[in-house]
């Protein structure tokens, strides 16, 4: 069995691939309504379809310049085999395509969750939820899948089993596989922010012509901007999320992998015995076996996620969530511990060197582990990831003590809304940023930078079904404005409002666990940047490598800004296109003329590609400079390395500082202005939607709108691609693989290394005996 | 002369001080006024006079409480003196009283400067910008003189000359003086944050009642608040900047006399030669003489600045400012080429250990430079310094880019205000911390860490002009409060508007300036931090270390947190005492009863003192926290030394970021408003007060109000202090200087000492050979 395993992963995505057509045709076959419903869901899957054409026309330029780029890295790098370029673009592809779901299913779901609803509110959750989980196995299949079919080929035909050049040999495998990584996170940061941008500027634009100077309501089929706000809810929360989300997935498991490997030298390195189980590979296998097994268990859980009861409130539908949720991380934690013990030696080394590395002393953390200390890092990621979960709950949620806060606040006016709402933005840093410094802790403690890449892969390992709760909400909320739009009875929009309001609690919640999985994800892949550029350490004690971190700890907050001001002037276009509509458009207020819907369609799909460039190229751009610039001053290239890891770790930081401060802040504006709408006590008065201190509150939430749906995500991606780009050029900085003893093109040999692996498996063979004469030299990289 | 200079120095803040007395006498002999004007001053200085005592009562307590603190760690560590403790007073007692005499002075000269405005403009700036220049003065002479004389003192007292006993001696000699660097800086966290509070609250209140409830103008003496109000510009911009720049200068001169301490050691290691001139500290004494020529330059300076033509417009003004500030910045800079050249060996090292320490190859940043880079550094830092001020005033300038950019922002309502109020923020963090990265990069290629504490020491020569410019903006802000309240004749307030206006550009450079010297001293604080624990660097490729990086970069944040609630709570509490004295004290509207002015400033100086408790707690204890707590834990004394290097860095980088970003979106913000009042263009339309966009705008700034005067000035305290109490506790953390080397008490032996220092000297003498057979290990820290 355990030699079969590689090409057994696979199979895990294809599972939740297929269970995921099934579902899919499921949702089809609803009812999708009268024609009318049908007529508004149609413009709504155009606008999406239109958006993501225009993207993906976008992005095959980039693809094409980032391609020749990494030709280019394999051409200087022996170690850097040209297919990371085929890597890359399956990459990209498979992200695009899973977004492509997304936004498909979402829109066939939106309009049959209206027709849903008429009927009732347990079957309007049925399909709305079926849709979240298209999306999210989607999402975790194609992830699965394509990692694992492409690292199963790669090391197939590259890996001589256990043998003193696998380490050198797998890592030009990871390398590649970096690639694939690095492909899926360029689309993220591109649907991410581009969707951002978009969902904002038609949010924006369509309130502030039509609900102020026209004072039409919400999601009136009068307003021009309505069907883009629609597609906006698609292409930000539901295509962004997925791919941010998919590129955590990918870059977790990569992460992980690279240091799985770390781990297999170590153990050379420090053990008699070899590594044979798993073609000796086990530590590598592991989190992506954790993550196959996260899908089966995510659907396990979808099937406890039902209610009965046609009056059932809020509270009934978040418990079914919440119970599928955690059986779910909690079946992933259970197969955890047996996977571990099934696949992992018994004992681990932390370093390859043994204790002392280049006069760094480890003894002090342990220069050994056991496997069971891997499940505890494994525990502490699950509890970590639901803990920060809860907090962002907590910071953002009706009725808690800081969205309360804020109301009080907008009695006295929108400056001292705005004050309230800011400070708890910042004060909600504390909290998640020391468990996050503990789990760091924690997770290393228990067994290294490896146990904290094992962390972050079964935080991820239920990504399906996050991302199921996750996408729903967007789906009632777009349910809704087409039953407001096609003139459903009240009801309907009383039972899609349930859910929509579950949704804005489920959203909060998993904004919490995109950033969580970002920045653990980020970690682990800064540890694997270390590894691969071989650098002892990031001593910020030198001043260069400090005055790195200093720009790394700025970019964010001017990515941020970027990102603010790119809605301001997108939503300045949209606006003065609704204004011109409504002007020259005669009988629109009457309902007797359409509107040009798909002007406005237009206007945010190109200033969202054209504003999200900047943000863009200052993000991939950036660590390459630091990089590299420095070679001109005579730096060297390990000086380089160690330079451009402390560009890493202060993007990391304050893009963690950053993300946490404006989704917090916005989701607490939001709730606020939202409270008033059931009313609220002020100073024993209660206050109402249309009073002063509901105005001051919605000054707060546009404030608020571009912090926690443009900006604030944005920064997940903004870290975690840097430090891919960080991984991505690795081995052209720092001492590289390329060195010594490594130096030969190990592909050519392939044939005569297998033979000299199948020697070593026999453990006391003649060849193995050779190469160990120097052991400790043989196996570092 | 050499052998001299060590009681020169103290006499170069003698100097300061008698000029100092000179220009007070001449302020207080100019003529106050009527008796309106004379009581309302009067009523000024007596609330700031009783804010000042709250104050320094709550301050002895924490004295003691820290004395005793500093008492047990003397007790601990053999190399700490328990006259740490005497310094510790001395510098908080300085402190203070530069607090004390820029407050007496400032409220001298604003009542004296309203009556001079009644005259002519030209005698307006003449007496207003004396009362700075009395300010600045002390504060630059009363540091220069205690810090000189106790380092006088001491190292008379325990240094024997070049012996290699010299570097374990001086280390104890500095030691013992960062309690009096850090004395002032506790004081001035309490000023500056409670200050920030104070003003602010008194601010928000008297705007919120008076202006908008009660619909009377600012200043008007009906409003019970107003003195609150005037007594917070004196207690925030002038106690509180004052405090704020004492300590840096101080700390900037100890972190350089740290470093050069090291430089000696570093002489001493790789030079055949010993250092014989200056008693062998002429490293240590440089900054302290730059500091020392920058008071008399500052003091040439201030003649430059007159102008003499009545009708005079702010850009006259400016002008003369401009010309005395550039004169006293270019003669520091010339001087300094000068005394570089005549005080350092022409041949300097980086380190300590030939080359390599530890492994850690510097030989790429030149093992060896000469004193003329040190030079170069010195030009970096003023350069920088300069390019980091004319940064800030673009961001926040009236009629600049940004400012128009906020204004036209405002037209779209208040949300639209914040959103380009924040963007400008943030975005202005990216110039200013390239150019602070390079200048790091720039003058450690040029002379190593002690080339960044020699360009910082460089900048912060001129303090004494810095603040005498910095300080005349509230003066005059002041004055024209009281020709307000005194109903004096239209053309004193026009005039003294002028002054005031310039006074807010001033302002602008000021902080610019104060962050940069802040963020420089950090840095200097951190490399003379790792030289006192002996640790090799701080690896954040170690989990436990960058944990704490995440937490120190989370500290700026919760911290601006806190300051931002307590203004807003401090403020409500302000509101309601307004409200009840209109309710119930008859006839305050009619002017018939004067309101109870004494209420007002006491709940200020009630609601500062309370709310600075718990930031000023956070400031100080996390280091210690992120210090000992580890070691509960099995971790060594390095390790937790590496880690609170690590969250030294974090809070700094962190909250240079934060610091930029809040005072410039505060500062644009504040002359976004300001516009409105001479009208601006909007869409080609001319927008002026009252409008709606002008709202907007007046919202933008009170939530600015505590970014700019109270959050955003107090990170440059943070990270100071951060960075002294991590300096304060070094001895107990790393290898520390207790160990083998230095275990001898020192103070016995100097009698001894001096003998052998004096052989020495000879330098071919039998003792110094005897040393030198191990010269590489004696001279080790």
């Amino acid at each position: 069995m355990d030699e079969l395993l590689i090409w057994i992963l696979p199979v895990f995505g294809i599972i939740g691939l297929g269970y995921m057509l099934y579902l899919a045709r499921w949702v089809k076959a609803q009812d999708a309504g009268n024609d009318r419903m049908k007529k508004i869901a149609a413009y709504v899957q155009e606008g999406a379809m239109a958006f993501l054409k225009a993207e993906y026309r976008m992005l095959a330029i980039f693809v094409v310049i980032a391609g020749a780029a990494l030709g280019w890295i394999s051409y200087a790098v022996d170690t850097t085999h040209w297919l990371i370029i085929v890597a890359f673009v399956i990459g990209a592809v498979f992200s695009a395509i899973a977004g492509n779901i997304g936004m498909r299913i979402a829109t066939d779901a939106n309009v049959r969750t209206a027709e849903a609803a008429r009927t009732s509110l347990p079957k309007a959750l049925k399909v709305s939820f079926t849709g979240g989980t298209v999306m999210g196995l989607g999402v975790a299949g194609l992830a699965v899948f394509g990692l694992s079919i492409i690292f199963a080929i790669l090391a197939a035909s590259w890996v001589t089993e256990p043998s003193n050049q696998f380490y050198g040999q797998m890592t030009m495998v990871l390398e590649t596989l970096a690639g694939f990584s690095l492909g899926a996170e360029s689309i993220a940061l591109f649907a991410r922010v581009g969707g951002g941008i978009y969902t904002k500027a038609a949010d924006v634009g369509a309130d502030l012509v039509g609900k102020v100077e026209a004072g039409i309501p919400e999601d009136d089929p009068r307003n021009p901007a309505t069907i883009a706000d629609n597609v906006g809810d698609n292409v930000g929360d539901v295509a962004g999320m997925g791919a941010d989300l998919f590129g955590s997935y990918v870059a977790t498991m990569l992460a992980a992998m690279v240091l799985g490997n770390y781990a297999i030298n170590a153990y050379h390195v420090n053990s008699d015995a070899d590594l044979t189980a798993f073609q000796g590979m086990g530590p590598i296998l592991l989190p992506v076996l954790i993550a196959g097994l996260g899908i089966i268990f995510s659907i396990i859980g979808t099937l406890f996620i039902r209610i009965k009861d046609n009056s059932a409130k809020e509270r009934q539908v978040q418990g079914a969530l919440n119970m599928g949720n955690w059986s779910a991380i909690i079946l992933t934690g259970i197969a955890s511990y047996f996977v571990i013990d099934w696949m992992l030696p018994e004992k681990l080394y932390l370093t390859a060197i043994e204790v002392k590395l280049n006069g760094i002393d480890y003894s002090d953390v342990g220069a050994s582990f056991t496997s069971a200390r891997v499940f505890i890092a494994v525990v502490i990621g699950l509890v970590v990831g639901g803990l920060i979960s809860f907090l962002t709950e907590y910071y953002t949620g009706l009725g808690k003590r800081p969205v309360m806060n804020i109301i009080k606040n907008s009695s006295t006016g929108a400056a001292t809304n705005i004050i309230a709402g800011l400070s708890t933005g910042m004060m909600s840093t504390f909290l998640p940023i020391i468990l996050f410094a503990l789990a760091i802790w924690g997770a290393y403690a228990a067994a290294g930078f490896y146990g904290i890449s094992l962390a972050a892969s079964a935080m991820m390992a239920t990504t399906a079904m996050q991302l199921a709760i996750d996408a729903f909400g967007p789906i009632a909320d777009n349910a809704g404005g087409i039953a407001e739009m096609s003139e459903l009875p009240k009801e309907v929009r009383e039972r899609t409002d349930i859910l929509d309001s579950v949704g804005n609690t489920t959203a909060a919640i998993g904004k919490g666990f995109a950033i969580a999985s970002a920045a653990l994800t980020a970690l682990a892949l800064f540890a694997a940047y270390v590894t691969f550029t071989g650098i002892d350490g990031i001593n910020i004690f030198k001043a260069p490598v400090l005055a790195m971190l200093f720009i790394g700890g700025m970019i964010p907050v001017v990515f941020s800004a970027m990102a603010m001001s790119s809605v301001g002037k997108a939503a300045m276009a949209m606006v003065k296109e609704v204004r011109r509509q409504f002007k020259e458009i005669k009988g629109i207020m009457e309902g007797k003329n359409e509107p040009e819907y798909g002007k406005c369609v237009e206007i945010s799909t190109d200033a969202a590609l054209r504003e999200m460039m900047l943000p863009g190229i200052l993000t991939i751009i950036t660590p390459i400079i630091v990089g590299f610039l420095p070679m001109l001053f005579g730096y060297s290239a390990k000086d380089c390395a160690e330079m451009l890891g402390a560009y890493m770790a202060g993007v990391t930081v304050s893009g963690v500082l950053w993300a946490i401060f404006q989704n917090n802040a916005g989701g607490a504006w939001d709730n606020a202005k939202k409270s008033f709408e059931a009313g609220v006590k002020i100073d024993g008065k209660m206050t109402y939607k249309g009073s002063d201190a509901h105005k001051a509150a919605v000054t707060g939430d546009t404030v608020g709108d571009p912090f926690k749906d443009t900006s604030g995500p944005s920064m997940n991606i903004l870290i975690k691609l840097t430090c891919l780009v960080g991984l991505v050029v690795a081995p052209l900085l720092g001492e590289g693989h390329s060195t010594e003893e490594h130096a030969e093109p190990v592909i050519e040999e392939t044939e005569g290394g297998e033979n000299e692996g199948e020697e070593t498996t026999s453990e006391e063979g003649e060849t193995s005996s050779v190469e160990s004469e120097e052991p400790t030299f043989s196996w570092i990289s």
